[in-house]
C-alpha cells in the first residue's frame, strides 16, 4: 500500500495521473506563475475538486483562492516522481517494440538509464543495439540480482511473457512496464503497468464506429 | 454520446475494457466452454459485479447460475469490436517510434490495413519503409479527404503534435491513436486514445520508490 502525506492509501488511479500533472506543470512553468485549480481542471478536462483531491495525497500546494504556484509545484512534482535520479532499467525482448524502445530518448530525459538488453534469438546475443549488447535471456536472473535494475521492460511475444516475468521476479525486480499483448501472472507486490497499444487502437476503433 | 443496448451511455471506462474482455474469451476459448463471472473476475482481477455490469451495456450474454459461454461471448466481442471488418489507418511520423510501429503485425492481425505514412523529414518523404511509401505530411490533408482512412497514429515529437492534430481534424480524421507526450487540443467529438509510455513509468518508478 502506497500512503499519502496523511497517511491515507493513495489510489492507483491517482498515481497514474501524477506524471500527467507534471507534464501539465512543465507546460505551464515559464509561461504563467499561479493557477487555480478550476482553470487547471479546463485545461486537463477534469474538475477543480478531482485536483485538489489527487494533489492533496502529496503534500499542501494551493492555497484557497490564491491557486497553485506553478514552478514550486513543478518543482515538488519533480521531487515527487524522483525525475532527477536514476533509475535503472533493463528490455527483455528486442524485436520490433524492444528494439524501437532502446532508442527512445524520452527515458534518459526522465533519468531512465537503460543498462541492459535481452534476448532468446542466437543470432542477436551478443550484438550491440545502440551501444548496448544483447544478452541471452538465460542470463536474467543472475543479471538482475547481481547488477542494480530497477524497472524491466517485457517486450516479448505474449507467449512468452510470463516465463519471463516469473524469472524477473524470482531475481528481485521491483517493478515491470509490460508491452506484451497479455496481462501477466504475478503477485500484488510487484508493480504493473501495462501499454496494451491493440487495446487502445479496438476501444478506438469501437468508438468510431458507434458515433 | 456511445449508447449501449439498452439506451444509456456506456462510460468511456467500459469502452476501454472491451478489449481486455476479448483478450481473456480469446485465450478462455478451447480451452473450456462455460465460465462464471465470479470465476472471469477472479482470472481478470475485477469483482463479478463490474464484469456483468461492464458486458450488459453490450448485449445479454450470461444466464444467473450458469455463467457465460466463453465461444458465444468471444464472437459477440468480435462482432462488437468488429475485429474481423478491415479499418484503414495511418501513421504521422516515421521516427523511432512510428517506424516500429509500421512493423507491428498485432494491427494486421486485429483488421487494421496501415494505408500510408508522412513525416516531414525531406530524407525519408519518397522512401518505401516496410513497402509503405513515406509522404510529405503537406500532402496530409489532401490524401484524408480522398481515402477512406479511419484511424491517424500520431507518432510525432510534442512539439508538431497538436499542429498535426489540427490538420488530421480539418481533414475528417474519425479517431486518433496518439504517441505524443502531449494531450491534445482537439473537440471532444473526435475520439482519441493516447499512449504515454513517460507517464507509465514514470508511474511505476513511483509505486517502486514509495513501497
Amino acid at each position: 500500500m502506497i500512503k499519502g502525506k496523511d497517511g491515507s492509501k493513495i489510489p492507483r488511479v491517482v498515481i497514474e495521473r501524477l506524471p500527467r500533472y507534471y507534464r501539465y506543470f512543465d507546460w505551464l512553468d515559464n509561461q504563467m506563475e499561479k493557477l487555480s485549480s478550476k482553470r487547471l481542471g479546463e485545461l486537463m478536462g477534469a474538475s477543480a475538486s478531482q485536483i485538489r483531491l489527487d494533489l492533496s495525497y502529496f503534500g499542501d500546494f494551493g492555497q484557497q483562492g490564491y491557486g497553485y504556484n506553478i514552478k514550486k509545484l513543478k518543482q515538488d512534482l519533480t521531487n515527487i516522481l524522483r525525475i532527477n535520479t536514476q533509475t535503472n532499467i533493463i528490455i527483455i525482448g528486442v524485436g520490433n517494440v524492444g528494439r524501437a524502445l532502446t532508442r527512445y530518448r524520452a527515458f534518459s530525459r526522465a533519468g531512465f538509464n537503460l543498462n541492459a538488453l535481452f534476448d532468446n534469438d542466437p543470432s542477436i546475443i551478443g550484438k550491440k543495439i545502440n551501444s548496448i549488447k544483447v544478452r541471452d535471456v538465460k542470463d536474467l536472473k543472475n543479471y538482475v540480482e547481481n547488477n542494480d535494475t530497477s524497472i524491466a521492460i517485457i517486450a516479448v511475444p505474449k507467449e512468452a511473457a510470463n516465463e519471463v516475468s516469473g524469472i524477473l521476479l524470482k531475481s528481485g525486480i521491483k517493478g515491470i512496464l509490460n508491452f506484451a499483448p497479455i496481462d501477466l501472472n504475478l503477485p500484488k507486490n510487484i508493480p504493473v503497468e501495462n501499454i496494451h497499444i491493440i487495446d487502445k487502437i479496438l476501444a478506438l476503433s469501437f468508438m468510431i464506429k458507434k458515433q
